[in-house]
This record gives structure tokens, sequence and C-alpha cells, in this order.
């Protein structure tokens, strides 16, 4: 048995839903046992009605409001230990994302950022400070110090349950999109953490941090259709979507590439009010970071 | 077959999970038959971990940044005419829930009221000028006009799925919660919309609109501790609880009756800004309303 934050790369393999090469990383979460209070009516189930397979997901969305930045809380509720990740957290909602932790009976594992935000400052540094023992995660490619780095193909393990890294560069040169896993075991439909690069009825501008909007165009889409969309932001009040309802009705990405990057290549929004407090802090995991 | 709309009073029986006398008021949603786009993307399941039962249900949480609102979009997507309903639609988000709900294929059939909101216009009336054939809902003891009044006990049917009626007054007088249904088919754990008589961490204020804080505190936590808490409003980012969660931490409704009804009546909360405004109008379905 691996012990607890162990990383390993264990092998090379194809997933059928992917167009990325992918390697599997594993980050194990053998945590040691620990007293966790147990509230067994936390657990979320989702479960295909095409498929006999359920999981225990607990899962929670959460709301920043001055950012409109969607934070994602995922615990492996059947599992003794209750490990749990963050993703995409902000610094001023550390405190708010904590205490529910603490109040589930959560043991945090993982702090994880889809990309370096332009337009927030990440709560990873501020929760490591806070809880020792978690550990930040983010792509290699994003540029930015971190715990943990993830390649496209790599799996986050926590508990009996997993996610998928996928590249889905374009906003940012270093986004990742963080999908469960593609086994009868972990949550069907499945559920994708787009981070800004797949919006509900957008996506991300391209234009500043290696952004890209050829690569963004190339790099979304490529899961079933029934995938659950989860953004990083919602400015219009929409809290989920599915790959297939973007893929008929995204506004931008369903035009054919050239009109896409020459929409992105007019947007015309002003510099972002927060990139040159956010971006530098984000690199280092943001500004309480010790790492 | 009952004809679309029509209502019938069908049974008296009681239910195992509540402590209200309940009847049944079933409104029919046997649709005629039209074409509809179908997303079979779109259909949520939710299936409790320990029962083999699922159900197909067409779920998104919406909410209004300016109130801190939350409508509800439920449908059954696996039915061929895809009824839904709103619950608490708030007038400036009219278009925006109108127009998800064209392209998901939905047929609104019913939107719904928790109460007479003191904060927000509702949207119902307005829906019903844009989306002709909606029936509004409001409860009997609200005072307020609709289409259809519903009383605690009554089931709110679209499709094969159902809301139950519960009363949970306190906040205002007519304040009920719609609940998923208690039955083996129906979505599992069970989904309670409970207006703001139970918020997340907290509760609705009770001075004013016939506001009762021994009421509200004795009508709250009938349900069982898996039941998932949808409420009318959240102002700290959070997007759903459970009765478990809320019995252990609600900070209001873990206390004793008398030290509850004593914060209540010591919160000298200012008057509502938009009460003089939303009150008048939302006894008639919102300002639009042509009831």
């Amino acid at each position: 048995m691996l012990r607890f934050h162990h990383i390993v790369r264990v092998s090379l393999f194809a997933s059928k839903a992917s167009t990325f090469p992918l390697t599997s990383l594993s980050l194990s979460t053998s945590i040691p046992k620990r007293t966790t209070f147990a509230l067994r009516s936390q657990m979320t189930s989702f479960s295909s009605s095409s498929s006999s397979s359920s999981s225990k997901l607990l899962f929670r969305q959460l709301f920043e409001k001055e950012s409109s930045t969607y934070t994602y809380l995922l615990a492996d509720a059947s599992h003794p230990d209750k490990p749990a990740l963050l993703i995409d957290p902000v610094d001023r909602t550390v405190d708010r994302d904590l205490s529910l932790i603490q109040e589930l009976g959560l043991k945090l594992v993982y702090a994880m950022n889809t990309h370096v935000h332009a337009d927030h400052v990440t709560g990873t540094g501020l929760i490591k400070s806070k809880v020792p023992g978690v550990k930040s995660i983010i792509s290699k490619a994003s540029g930015a110090t971190a715990d943990l780095f993830v390649e496209p193909g790599d799996k986050v393990h926590f508990g009996d349950l997993f996610l998928e890294v996928r590249a889905t560069p374009g906003h940012t040169l270093g986004c990742v999109t963080y999908v469960t896993g593609d086994a009868s075991d972990q949550p069907q439909p499945r559920m994708a953490f787009t981070g800004d690069a797949l919006l509900i009825r957008g996506c991300g501008r391209t234009d500043f941090q290696g952004g890209s909007s050829e690569q963004l165009y190339k790099s979304i889409f490529t899961l079933p259709k029934d995938t659950f969309i989860y953004p990083a932001h919602d400015y219009k009040g929409f809290s989920v979507s599915t790959v297939g309802e973007e893929m008929q009705y995204n506004p931008r990405l369903t035009k054919d590439e050239e009109t896409f990057k020459n929409i992105m290549a007019n947007l015309n929004l002003s510099y972002p009010k927060m990139i040159d407090v956010a971006v530098p802090a984000n690199l280092v995991c943001g500004v309480q970071s010790k790492v």
C-alpha cells in the first residue's frame, strides 16, 4: 500500500473517450485511520439510468460572488477517511470552505487549480497554511509552483474515486479540465470541471497568459455528450450544463473555427482588474503560500 | 385519462414521512403530443446507493444575483413531452429561464411559489404572459392570487414525477415546502425546496407577513435526514444542504425553542427594501399578471 501523498506514475494507457495521449499518475489517498464524524446523509449518488453502476460522491458547488467563481468540493463519503479535494478555491472564501469540510467530517487532501487564474487569488496557499498536509495541485504546463504537478492523462485519486486530467489549453497555456473517472464505479454521467476553458454558453478569453483561440477550439468537446459541465465561473446564474448542450447552444463554440477565432480576436474586453495582483500570487499558490 | 390541467382530488392517505395530515391533489400532466427536441444528455438521475430505484429528473439550480434568489427547474426528461415546472422564478431572470427551457426541449407546465416573497418580484405573471398555458401555483394559505392553490399534502405531478406540498409556516403564514415524492420511482435522496423557511445554516425572518418563530420552529425537520435542502436564497455561496446537516449545524434551529424565539425576536433587521413593491405584486403573481 502506498503511503499517504506518495506519488507513483503507474502505467500508460489509452482512454476510449479522450483524444489525448494519457498517462496515469496515481496520487494515492491511503490515509492513516482517524476518527471522523460520519454523516451518511451527505452522500450524494449519481447513477446513470442506463447503467446499474453507482458511486458515492459527496459533491458541493460553492460560489464566490465578487468574482463569480465556483469552487467545487468532492469527497469519497463511502471511504472511512472521507478524503476530499477542492477545485479552484478562492482566498476570500477559504474559511467558509474549511468550515463546511470540518462539519461534513471530511479530510481535505488536495487543493487543486484548473489554471493560473487572473480574476481572483486562489485559496490554495491559505488552505495549506491552515490545514497541514493538504497538497496543492496544478498542471505542469501552467508554470506555477505547487506541491504536485499533473499532466494530461494523469489521475488524481481520492478514496475510491478519481479525477482524470485533460489538457484544455487556449484560455491559458496550462489550462486543464478535471473529469470524474471513466469506470463503472465512478459517478455517471461523468462530471467535467472545465475551469475557464468552457463556460456555460461561453468560454474564457484567449488574449493573455499564452491564450490561443485555435488551441481552445480544438481542445473542447472530446467528452461524451451527457458529461456534466461545471465551470469555474458563471455570470448569469447558471450552475451546470452538459457537453451536448454546449455543442448545440454555445454561441461561440458552435461556430466554425475561423469564425470562432474572429469572435475571440474582437471581444475588446477590458484589462482584467485583478490580473496584476492575481497572476503573480497564483503562480505561487496564492499570496499566503509557503510552497 | 385526465385532460391537461384538470385537477382532481384523488384520495386521502397518510405519508409515512410526514407529520401533516395529507390529501392528494393530482394536477395531471397528460399533455397532448407535440414535437420536442430531446436531449438525452439532460437527464439527471439521482439514485440512492442503498436503493435500486432511480428516476429521471432534469434538475437545474438557477441564481439571481441581486436578490440572491435560487430558482429551480425540474422536469421529467423521460416523459415524451418533458413537462417542467419552475419553483420561485424571479421577474428579472424570466427570459434566461424560458430560454433554457426552450433549449432543453421542455414544456413548462407550472410556475410555482413557495410563498409571497418580500425581497423580489416573482416571475410567475411574466411567464404566464409569455408562455400561454402555464399555470401559477401557490398555497391557499398565502392569500395570493394564482391559477391553482395547493394545501399541505397535495401533490403536483409533472410527467411521472411529483412534488408533495408541506406546510412550513413561520416566515410567512402561507409558506410551503415542495418535496420530491416519497416513492421508489422518485428521486432519491428526496429534495426539499424550502423557500425561506429553512435556509442553509439559517432561516427566514419571522417579523412580518404573519411570521411566527414558534410556528417556524415546529414546522422544520420532519423529513428524513438525507433529504437535500434547496432554499430560495443563499447569501454565502452555498447551493445545497441536507436535513441532517441543518439539524446538526444550523446556528438558529439547533437551539431550544425558547432560545430560538428570542434570537428571532432580536435580529433587529432593517425593513426589507423591496417589500412595499414586492408583496403587493406577488399577491397577484407579479406585476405582469393577468390572473
